[in-house]
């Protein structure tokens, strides 16, 4: 039985207390969250405890610590639960400085324990069992992925102020996408180059921001990476790729509320996907901690470490720095 | 709180105990079954005690009883469970007989309990879809709909003998639905025509029965209804029905295990169906049950009472026998 | 070169002749039509003549009519046809009643000239590619076939008086199509079940038919099939079979004008179907009597013969007589 | 009636002469190649005569030529038919040098007669429907563009050799293809960046191409397009766009030989997409020669003109420099 506790009571911290504490063999003990309300409602809700961090980090028989809470927290927290001994589940990113990241996982690595960095699209269904196909090899060896990723409507100012910016905000998904899926072999980032564009609404300019993107990446072994983005699509969260191989292509769509079409004057009408990433991602989210306690039961790998938080960070960096100065970055 | 007994803990039965316990306001106490082991590996998992019928049944404390166990024992544990004044969620169908299923509907009428048949198909995310629209008037009146259910394999010998053959056992489904879907507005049955044949194994000749059949429908109002199912498609289970109103059709399509579509030499492939139904109404039997609860804090009607089991009892004996003759039935 | 004259210089006529005026090794000579003017229009777009039906049937220099005018006439022509001996495309059906259709056959057998039924569905480039695989054992034997006819609206009162009704009218076609596709080993109809109601038009129950129909056939080795029609599909012309055999399905969907697919607030939209037979059937008209006159000059045989015809005459009006009387035929 | 003369009887010259030749209003009266066996063949299938350059030039009766010839002809041939006053139907492009198209552009001005550049992807049904419901709104303003444009396989070196390279060769209809749907309203590319390696074959690499490419554009009103292009699909020929707009997007896909779907136990299987350039876009083939006859006849604007050919060349040539430094072009 692995005891453990959630530092954030927030949207994400509310789905990944939810998800652990239906686990088998996992016991939910404790949520922290300067919101006192916010722990309150979510601990009575799963049968657990308020306490505060330092308690919690005290606290011998807690195992395992899920950080939840905002970014800005992020690195102090992963150093101080290494430091205590608690094995840790982090949600995306590490950090949104790449040095500080890498001293998260330096400090992972010095206090023995482990560390996952929740980029849930890798345990998406559709998207997972795309990589699963190409690992056996049904579509040879994969040359191009094409990556659209547009959200249902702009954050507020208050939230995209706080958030690094597009890239390494939203594109961090999709830079580590990439990766996981081009460079499953070894394969890394040998050439970035970025533009974007402020279309959907001007008060993301005043903020210095851009709305929609075009990222190209070239790696090392030649393949070729697009990503494109919005921060604003009509009909919803759109979240598809497509990997070219050698042999194939694997197509991945959004997943849809229900599987009715409606034939009438207007056409032959599907489902718009999903609404947002709580409803696109929703089996993501439970596969990816339940991930988590198996590789900690079964000492396996995790299948998003603190390298691929710090990675993903560095390819958000040159893409932010690319679409600035309108040049590649090599790396 | 609601404090449930399970009676039954085969496959249905975990199901259903394995939802139910994981609702808000639900207290699974007990799981009864003649195989003890079941019922004591089901228990443990979910945090109950084994327990008998009877006991049960005396138990002042149980308000509600889930029936799951083989359909023979149905009518008599209605029966008892209304007498002992326990509300009753109970697995399709009723009962193979048409009269023990009316007496059943009376006994829970006699004891004033509440009693719901579980047709998990109402339940079913993208068929519940195609009905709201349908009350929300979007296809206008209803003309016609075509069920298509496939099963991906016969089921054993032993099982086909107990089934009361596949009108009862299989088309029981889709016979309620074509009231669900149809006849919302009171609509009945008026004439009913069904023939079939044995295609896929000389075995199920052999047991009295057939393994494909078509059965048409005509309404009071006109309405037509065509049902067309096999024991035995190659690709899976195949769940669909396509419903023409005066503006439009509603065309509800399989679910899928995923949403990649493969390209490749031999043409652009996505996923088969969820296997069978334990994959494709996973949702229903949880959206299926959740109701049964909500309606019984609401005082809410069910979707699926006992007349609606017994309705579709009597189509499906119907079918039997039009199928036996090659004449149509008139109702 | 093969000399042709085409009878009916009507919609379906015009068809016809744009059709086989561009075959190599065709000449277009004469168009004949009691409406002058219709006849002139034709013949001068095509450069053909206008002349008579005696005149044509004289002249020793034509090779083939091309029966295209109204279906009381073609049992006369293709007699008077057959007896001047030319080779003979006559539209469908060969004649409403039976015996006449019979006769038809004799004629054409007793002059010893080529006589083939204009069927065009089973040229259509999806259906025949269903056909293909079948030929080929891509899904075994078939078992079941469900066809789906739905007509974007009801044609006016007088051409429903002189059709003959809704069976002979319109599920001819459909009829053909379950002979072609579920009887392509010699097998036949056993047992057929209609029913139909009036639904779109209070008008047509006024001529004596209906607007809907549900139709069932078994044959004598113990396939299904089902035919579900209807005058009026709100989203235009339907046109759909699946055919479900031992080891698969192969559905054949509707054809659309583009692929094009908009999402938005409102859904994810294809087009609506091609909008009405002209339209679906384009490719199918011009591969039919391109088959016809490669028959001709190879000696093969033709894909729908005089019998086909008379075929699918019988089980037209085995469908109107049970609609009629609520009971089965038997064959 | 136009009289017309077509120089090439190669692939493409064969089809745009059949198609031509089938226009009402339209007699094709010459075709001139210097591989007389294919002129004359071609010339006796279609009724028209064998002749050569220099006498249609000459020959004041003939109003129209179409140049079908080689890519390296084609800019002396468009210099001298509008000198000698004929109205110029010219495949893609104009001329691998830009200074070359330019000068065909004035020369064709200077003489005063019309010529239209065939760019066939815009008399595509389905791209050319997606550019008339974006004229009309239906996705409001346009934003990003993302195209996919891959071959069913690598052409042998020799075409490559003569082809001026991948951006050249295939990448100008895509870059077409921007122009057209993304610079409606008269914007244009102020920023491109391309990048590309070999994938499929070593042999092209010899060559000094490349196989594989990502080509991104940035307009001068912030809208952005990403292209990505393969020489090389497994799955046949790939070609499809996607434009994302203020209120929606509009998505193209291939065209595909027939509309069935089989299912069995592999999947649920469509058609590959139609086999290469001639069937996929034979359709815009018929409607790009139509439109540029009746375009002549009324005296309307063709859709492609020389200064879209050039404006094409531009592109291409930014995207292979840029391919080469690994450094973005300025417009």
């Amino acid at each position: 039985m692995k005891n453990v506790a959630v530092f954030g009571a927030g949207r994400i911290g509310r789905i990944h207390a939810t998800n652990l504490a239906n686990l088998p063999g996992v016991q939910l003990k404790f949520i922290c969250d300067p919101v006192g309300d916010s722990a309150s409602q979510l601990a009575s809700q799963l049968g657990a405890s308020v306490s505060t961090i330092e308690a919690v980090l005290d606290d011998s028989s807690i195992d395992v610590v899920a950080i939840t809470s905002p970014t800005s927290t992020h690195s102090d927290l992963i150093t101080r639960a290494a430091a205590a001994g608690k094995h840790i589940f982090c949600e995306k990113p590490v950090d949104l400085s790449v040095p500080r990241a890498i001293a998260c996982g330096e400090a992972v690595q010095a206090a023995g324990v482990a560390c996952m960095i929740g980029f849930q699209r890798r345990f998406d269904p559709t998207f997972n069992e795309a990589r699963t196909r190409m690992d056996a090899g049904q579509i040879g060896n994969p040359e191009m992925l094409v990556i659209t990723s547009r959200d249902p409507g702009a954050p507020p100012a208050e939230y995209i102020k706080a958030s690094g910016g597009i890239f390494r905000d939203m594109l961090i998904h999709d830079l580590d996408v990439f990766r996981w899926i081009l460079c499953a072999d070894g394969d890394e980032a040998e050439w970035l180059s970025a533009t974007g564009s402020v279309l959907t609404d001007p008060a993301i300019a005043a903020l210095g921001d851009v709305d929609s993107t075009a990222v190209t990446i070239r790696t090392k072994k030649g393949r070729l990476c697009q990503i494109n983005t919005s921060r604003r699509a009509a009909y919803g969260y759109d979240q598809r790729f497509e990997v070219l191989g050698s042999l194939g292509l694997l197509q991945c769509g959004n997943h849809t509320p229900s599987e009715v079409v409606q034939w009438d004057a207007s056409g032959v009408r599907a489902d718009k996907p999903e609404a947002f990433f709580l409803q696109r991602y929703a089996a993501a989210y439970k596969a990816e901690i339940a991930h988590f306690f198996e590789c900690l039961q079964s000492g396996g790998s995790f299948r998003t470490t603190v390298a691929d938080g710090v990675k993903a960070q560095i390819l958000a960096d040159a893409a932010a720095e690319s679409c600035l100065s309108g040049q590649p970055v090599r790396f």
